[in-house]
């Protein structure tokens, strides 16, 4: 992979699946659709896991940055 | 769905009703009326949720954004 | 409503009672007097609520923004 | 009173007694001699309280405006 | 005293002993040398206090800003 | 070393492998592929370890940079 | 000592070993090589210490500047 930006990491992650792991231990599931400089981020088909146990299925969703820790392919 | 950046999510969720979790584990379900780059949001015909329960009928409510974590659909 | 803006709700409930959710789940309630775009808050007649119960009156009040949660009609 | 800025509400408080509570639950009690955008302040004649009794007289202190939830008439 | 903002506090204490307290509930005893916009400050001289009780004798220290939530007269 | 700059070390390292500590107490131990101002990070190979065991093996990973405590050679 | 600036402090103490207090409780002992405005720091031959005892010998690292507290000569 050549990344010369961390940014350039989450772009090559659009439209494929990914893992989010916020500052409250919640994970979602989703396809990456969309992210901005603060890291916020918008999932589709986005599944909710508490305690690595699926919690809720939610669609689209938009995940602030300030509240993520790591993103990483599912 | 196309979103080449974050907002435009909720763009189009404007005047949907959506889900919104906050840090503090509380959640607010209403229509989004309005939202700003700080993620700064106003729902109309708002409901508080605490645990998953019905807490508080609230109206048009203002949610500072920093407290935010997700905003999904309903 | 008609709010484009978040800080729009805001500017059509001045002057009316609303009650301001803290991150430390301390509530008040107040006529709103002003705020700026930090969400730095002046309330009215403004009295603390704890757990729901009247805590203390305090005359005007000066909430600083980044300690707020919700706005909302009291 | 009129303002149409909340820093204003904290100009017409200056050199009269106010409670300042912080995001830790101390609370101080002095008379407001200076503040800043950041909500910065400092007071005269303070005195720290914590959980509703006098912790320590401390003269003059400067508080930093991040720690700061609510400034109130004494 | 006549201070109109409140970083003319933190200049008279310039050269005299002061005590800080951060958020993390330490204290620090020391001659004030240094201070920024940010309220990051040197003491000299400085003393850690832990529950009111000396920890550690330190010499110069460097305190970064967004940790200090009090600065008065030791 | 020569290191003027904080992030000359961390330009030092790009390709190597290193340890990331989290304020969430988690590690991340990967090749280090890029990084930027916030000191958002992106690793290779990574592997997550909690209370020093490994807990996942995951690929390229962002980091958000606010999350970050410490990052050292693994 | 003469400094007019907190960062004349730290500048003085580059090369020479320093202890660094974190948020989380951790301390850095480790000699100085760099750091810049938001506090980010870099240093040599470091060891993590917990609770006062030696954790780990970790060579260069690089410290966020957000998670740090205190900067004192070890």
């Amino acid at each position: 992979m050549e990344t010369s930006r961390p940014l350039d990491a989450l772009n090559q992650a659009r439209n494929k699946r990914v893992m989010i792991d916020l500052k409250n231990n919640r994970q979602y599931i989703g396809k990456l659709k969309a992210f901005d400089i603060h890291i916020n981020v918008v999932l589709e088909e986005a599944e909710e896991m508490v305690n690595g146990e699926l919690s809720r299925k939610l669609g689209v969703i938009f995940i602030r940055g300030d509240t993520i820790t790591v993103i990483s392919p599912s």
